[in-house]
């Protein structure tokens, strides 16, 4: 993987070695917090401008890739600009264009998604903190542009990544995937190469938008939405090295699978039902328009995926979750018009299986007939709902009085956060285990304090609680969301 | 579980509902240090004290347990007051007795070793902070005392547990574990209970003491270390019902199998190569009192154990650690007197197989004949090992000034301790899998304070570096520290 950097916003080694020396000597006094920390080097670095001209330099480079997009630094002396990618270069109508392939169209509508997210979010943001945007590259195929906002006086760390990441996916990974979408290994048929011999795997290719928000404030909730798109093609030879029948020179793109996967969910510190409801109520606006079935199945999903059961307890209130997405399972193994016809969106559609994803959950039919067109529509919607969803609690929680209690339970559920993605979280496993991947991006959804204190007396399920009545005004407050955290509820 | 807790000693949750009404109002200021912030909460407590007997009379209360432990509830008032579990109901000459069974000669040890622990740790902690000790019961078999202290101004977090766990060990756990433990599975024979109709699984036994100390000093390391013994023993019945051959009534606790595991290791936020050098002097001049072959295995083992995958480095400067340490592999198949020996030790011993923990590392054989007397002595002196190879470094170490920088490292480099024990850790995952497990004592190895900062300069490994010319002195010990990590070397 290659990087090109920018300097860290807050870190003492984003600043010359004159600068750092001087951050050094103001800062070897007596603990304080990191936002005077942050403050502090904010300061130094603004009385170091002249001299970090070699540093500034050391921006973002496109070295040739063939989607490149050409990031500023981030402005980091001034509150007035904040910078978001680039897009001047991208063409909105192509998302529409049902004749362009899916990947492109996924592909910018993400890019898009995110500049405008990032956009939304530095508007926020009332300290100097700006996102700091670093593209990569993946040596192994792929390119990504992470904007993470770090130490802000809004936010603690906003982080809104996309990904392009493609090449072939190992046997392994795709045998493992076939346990969770039905039919894939038939789909495949005798296409996927085991043997290790030409490289072992199959083409794939995923495309998708990640965004953790972790606000400061404790009164405000974190979030997290994750939308992605993947693919995986023909080879143009089969196993044994004779030409695969089933790949098209014309077409090569043509899939053998595809599908969407994604979600929202919420993580109150301090639970208010209203921001449950308004959440929900977006989400549920959102999926109702494309499918009657929809809410309902991934909300459950979005339940079951998220639960700590070392804990006993939720990550937070939850939203929706759902993966394999897709059209066709019928057609696919037999008749390829059909399937080209349904890829294309040319078909008039059909009702497609919606998992809950419950184990021994039962599977229900959409509502609606669907097309990878409406499926498309759909995770466009939700992805566009974001800030409606979201950005209405942030404005009304991120100017609340809190104290140091506050901040003291916001690290413990901070904690708890940590706990749910490094030993549940799917995506992070994947990512912690995939060579070459961006630790950077993958882990950005960790929060910048987390804190386990020993016996804290919400912290195990096992636990005696003291008398409820002993209970002061943020005792309720932190017993309240824990009780809900423990049972999930319907807010709509 | 059961559990019988003293108050929290420094959250608002140990105090009464008054002290907490007081503490919350002189805490609604602006934001302060968790120190800050322990110590308002002890001089609240303080000023309570009168309110608080109805808590404190929530003591450790043990129902009946037949290896029962009366414990005292840490003194917070005082300084000068600082509690270990009580220890004069245990007969420490047992210990040395070949006659009396071996679960109940480490039983007694690991008692012993955890008084002796938490009465030095007490001695070196400066504040107010006493450890506080929870003695608990598993519902499913077993009991444990968890001594805690939390917030000092030596400590930021120092646990010293102990568990003595019982039951039946299901088939799968055994199963797993067989991978692990050569000829497991054929010592078992026809007794295991795969079917689940007796409750499936087989008489188990485990009892160990688990340490982790967290000083507040950044210059400090974190030290940990695990010794445990374990015993599979014969059911009275086989799987069909009918009496089992090899159970004898008149010795029912005659193992299977049995074997001691454990080690200890050093993580330094900033590396003093002589603290590495005298850490793993005292290590390997006790492992080559027992056996030669001993350290030089171990220390590989621990290597290779403590290895973070996902960021390319180490999760600290290593020690020593070992499983399966048993003997007479052969004849536990086979004569049962020649294990009967062997097991109370009147063998002459045998050279035991040494793993090296690497996988496709080779075994070697102990430079001495062993027996389990031997190997028992060996834990023991390791077990005893701990004060003399950690107490003269954080004594040097404790009271070094340092500053917020230091402080913000020290953060980022408890981040990825909590990387690995959530990630990778045996120990914690077999933990959050098990029903009825602890989670308090299993997650007090985690941190208070934790930190993921976007774009940290160490925190990727292929990150570009910033130039060396460009360190100041914080950033060149920082960079030494990391160039260890990254590289197992030899410390004597």
């Amino acid at each position: 993987m290659v990087l090109r950097r920018t300097p860290s916003v807050f870190g003492p080694h984003g600043v010359s070695a004159l600068a750092r020396r001087a951050y050094s000597q103001a800062t070897t006094g007596g603990p304080s917090t990191s936002r005077a920390r942050a403050t502090r080097a904010t300061l130094v670095f603004a009385g170091a401008a002249l001299t970090t001209s070699g540093l500034l330099a050391w921006r973002l480079r496109e070295p040739g890739h063939q989607s490149s997009v050409a990031c500023e630094p981030v402005q980091r002396s001034s509150s007035s600009v904040k910078a978001a990618p680039q897009i001047a270069h991208l063409d909105e109508a192509v998302i529409h264009d049902v004749s362009a392939p899916m990947r492109t169209r996924m592909e910018t509508y993400v890019k898009l998604l995110q500049n405008r997210i990032v956009t939304a979010l530095s508007k926020e943001e009332t300290g100097d903190a700006g996102f700091r945007i670093d593209q990569w590259q993946r040596k192994e195929g792929g390119e990504g542009i992470s904007c993470v906002l770090q130490d802000g006086q809004t936010f603690e760390k906003a982080g809104v990544n996309i990904s392009i990441v493609h090449g072939k996916l190992p046997p392994r990974a795709i045998q493992q995937m076939s346990a969770d979408h039905a039919g894939l290994m038939e789909k495949i048929g005798d296409e996927l190469d085991t043997s290790g011999k030409a490289g072992g795997g199959m083409p794939f290719y995923a495309t998708g938008l990640s965004l953790v928000v972790h606000p400061r404030n404790p009164y405000a909730p974190t979030v997290h939405f994750n939308y992605r798109y993947f693919e995986l093609t023909h080879p143009p030879t089969l196993p044994d090295g004779s030409p695969n029948p089933r790949y098209d020179e014309k077409d090569p793109l043509k899939p053998v699978a595809w599908w969407f996967g994604g979600g929202t969910d919420l993580t109150p510190v301090y639970l208010f039902p209203s921001d449950a409801r308004h959440f929900h109520g977006v989400l549920k606006e959102t999926c109702d328009r494309n499918d009657g079935h929809f809410y309902p199945t991934w909300k459950k999903w979005c339940d079951s995926y998220f639960w700590i059961p070392h804990r006993g307890e939720s990550r937070g209130v939850g939203g929706i979750f759902f993966d394999d997405l897709t059209i066709g399972h019928g057609e696919e193994q037999g008749a390829k018009s059909t399937l080209t016809d349904a890829i294309r969106g040319g078909a008039t559609g059909e009702k497609v299986p919606l998992k809950d994803g419950t184990k021994g959950g039962k599977t229900i039919e959409s509502e609606l007939p669907q097309t990878r067109e409406t499926l498309f529509t759909t995770v466009r919607s939700l992805g566009d709902a974001f800030i409606p969803a979201y950005l209405p609690i942030l404005q009304s929680r991120k100017a609340m009085p809190y104290g140091e209690r506050e901040q003291a339970w916001q690290r413990i559920r901070r904690g708890r956060y940590v706990e749910f993605n490094l030993v549940y979280d799917r995506g992070t496993k994947f990512g912690l285990q995939t060579p070459g991947a961006r630790m950077e991006s993958i882990l950005m959804s960790l929060p910048l304090l987390a804190s386990w204190e020993y016996g804290h007396s919400y912290s195990a399920t096992n636990m005696d609680m003291p008398p409820e009545e002993d209970d002061d005004e943020e005792g309720r407050r932190e017993r309240e969301t824990m009780n809900v955290l423990r049972k999930a509820r319907e807010w709509v």
